[in-house]
């Protein structure tokens, strides 16, 4: 093959980020599955398809690339975010269809580490004759689709944390009064995120000094189940949580600790109960993040208090933050700030964001980024 | 007189804008003086003259730019940010000066509170028959020398927080390290601050903690005294700053609790003293903001702990906030927040930031401000 036809590794680079950003489209649409962008380029140079795994259970990337494409897609070359899947899943194998259309190269960014896959439809692809390469942009590629990576991988959704607090630290007064610390586009822009994810989980405790509601308000392209951690069973009827229950679910989380009597009534209003056994917080929350994991869910987020996030950042069980900071000061040895737990004990051990962004949100500032491990 | 000669409100903005930019070179050179900038135009709308106080003594802003529009001055509009003085304080008044050149309109941005002047300078200018107006950009004019005017109408220091926090808003690991949260160039950023202010002041905790030198390095525009809070009179004669005490200045606050030899094995070391008798801390911190007002100390830079910022900030005795926030979490319900004290009760009391700037600086984020009253 000539070099031509390879293409250069700057080229390769620009086709495949324009790929990444397709795939970007179907965040919150798509998950458990993971987000998937192909562009296919004629021997010209020229894009003859785009595609993006746009809905759960659509087509695939490749094949809305390759439809576009048509006979163009003969002898192109077919640059994808995840390697194509060569198994029955909820759609046919792309590899096939790639091989069927005729291209020429593959070039992907990634391994699907998914058990089907796994470098089984690159191998399907090179015996059909195809030119395979990957590991273009796969930095970006895996940023991109961590969640679906830690969910095959680990068998656990992507924990996001958020908080609101003052610029001296406080998510509270020194009589618990929150509400609004952040402005109505910081509050709106969470409502965003919650319509997205599959599961937002809070403390017992927040639910008794905020009753919130937990909802997407609009709703957004999910409808997350609302998951309470609970340890004695003690969240009450009243709550607004409780008394919506039906319309839309309820996860609580109680330990060995609580009543069967309380397990019941919570049951019995509509609330799905999920009653472990493990001693300890941190095996309790292993434990949930697994079953969440089960059920499929690709994103949590964890909207406090600083008991939870204490506990899920001493356990190292946070992927990613999302913070908006409001240019007041409450001020208040009393105030709570927004992550309890124990805490690390010398600076350098400090859990670093990368990735950061930072943003102004009407008046407060919003920053978030991605733990490092 | 003409609308020609009168100038444009617009044009006049600008020209008053361009003053206040040259002020501002002034800061940390000319405290306790305000910062004054100065523009001459001809009444052909041509800039024939700069000029701003650049050090404490030296030649004030109308004299400097009448000097470069030499005999161009005559006829001219005069922009200045402050009245023009009346009086022979370092220099003789300035008020002569402008009506000596023949300048046939002064537009200034506000009057000058200081009793000597007060009115008289524009009262001299119009007695001159020079026609006078102030007002223009009084706003902006008075953010700049906000400092200055609260000196001479409060006769305090203008209070400046300054404190570094993770994102998760604590100032040390839950076992008191803090060294260092923010980056290499936000201490470095801290130093050029210490280096315009007129002291720098902590509690005696942070001394303890930190053992901190509290000068600036590389030394700046001006020497700050340091000044610990310290009731007792405990500081210890073997941290840096008792060491340093002959080098550089440090002031050591004490309540009537303190015992009269450690007040004195202190004096001796080379500290002054300063031992207040008022059984509160609020009173206490009034007396001393009076006492460095006397010392026409025009502004302070308050390094912490929280427990001193949570004292200023319940008495709301500072006025400007600078915090840098590092993109790390420490977490730890033991860790320190930046301020303590009482705090506000409810959300709606909090103490809001205005004249907001946000910044990056190598990895930090910076936000800085000033409390709204």
């Amino acid at each position: 093959m000539s070099a031509i036809d390879r293409g250069s590794a700057a080229s390769d680079e620009a086709f495949m980020r324009e790929a990444i950003e397709l795939a970007e489209r179907g965040l919150g649409l798509v998950e458990p599955n993971p987000m998937v962008g192909c562009v296919i380029v004629s021997p010209r140079g020229e894009v003859v398809g785009r595609g993006w795994h746009g809905r759960f259970g659509g087509p695939h990337a490749e094949v809305e690339a390759l439809q576009q494409a048509g006979e163009q897609a003969r002898g192109s070359t077919l640059y994808v975010t995840l390697e194509p899947c060569s198994h029955f899943g909820k759609t046919p194998p792309c590899a096939d269809a790639v091989i069927a259309a005729g291209v020429a190269r593959v070039v992907a960014a990634m391994t699907d580490p998914f058990p089907k896959v796994q470098g089984g439809g690159f191998a399907k692809l090179r015996s059909a004759g195809i030119a395979v390469e990957s590991g273009v942009c796969e930095a970006e590629a895996r940023a991109l689709c961590a969640p679906y990576l830690k969910l095959v991988t680990r068998g656990m959704p992507w924990v996001i944390a958020k908080w609101a607090m003052t610029l001296d630290g406080k998510i509270a007064t020194r009589s618990g009064y929150s509400q609004w610390i952040s402005c109505s586009q910081s509050r709106e822009l969470v409502h965003g995120i919650r319509g997205r994810v599959d599961g937002i989980m809070v403390g017992r405790r927040t639910v008794e000094l905020d009753d919130p509601l937990l909802t997407a308000r609009p709703p957004g392209k999910r409808t997350p189940a609302r998951i309470v951690l609970d340890s004695q069973a003690r969240l009450q009827n009243s709550t607004q949580l409780v008394r919506t229950a039906r319309q839309s679910p309820v996860l609580v989380v109680t330990g060995p600790e609580a009543d069967d009597k309380e397990i019941r009534r919570l049951s019995m209003a509509g609330c799905e109960v999920l009653p472990f056994l493990a001693a300890t917080h941190f095996e309790r929350l292993l434990e949930l993040l697994s079953e969440l994991g089960r059920r499929q869910m690709t994103n949590i987020l964890v909207e406090g208090g600083a008991k939870l996030l204490g506990s899920l950042l001493d356990a190292r069980l946070v992927d990613e933050v999302h913070v908006f900071i409001a240019p007041k000061l409450f001020g208040g040895e009393r105030a709570p700030g927004p992550v309890a737990g124990a805490g690390v004990e010398q600076v350098a051990s400090a859990l670093e964001l990368r990735n950061l962004k930072i943003d102004q949100i009407g008046t407060d500032l919003y920053v978030s980024g991605r733990l490092h491990k």
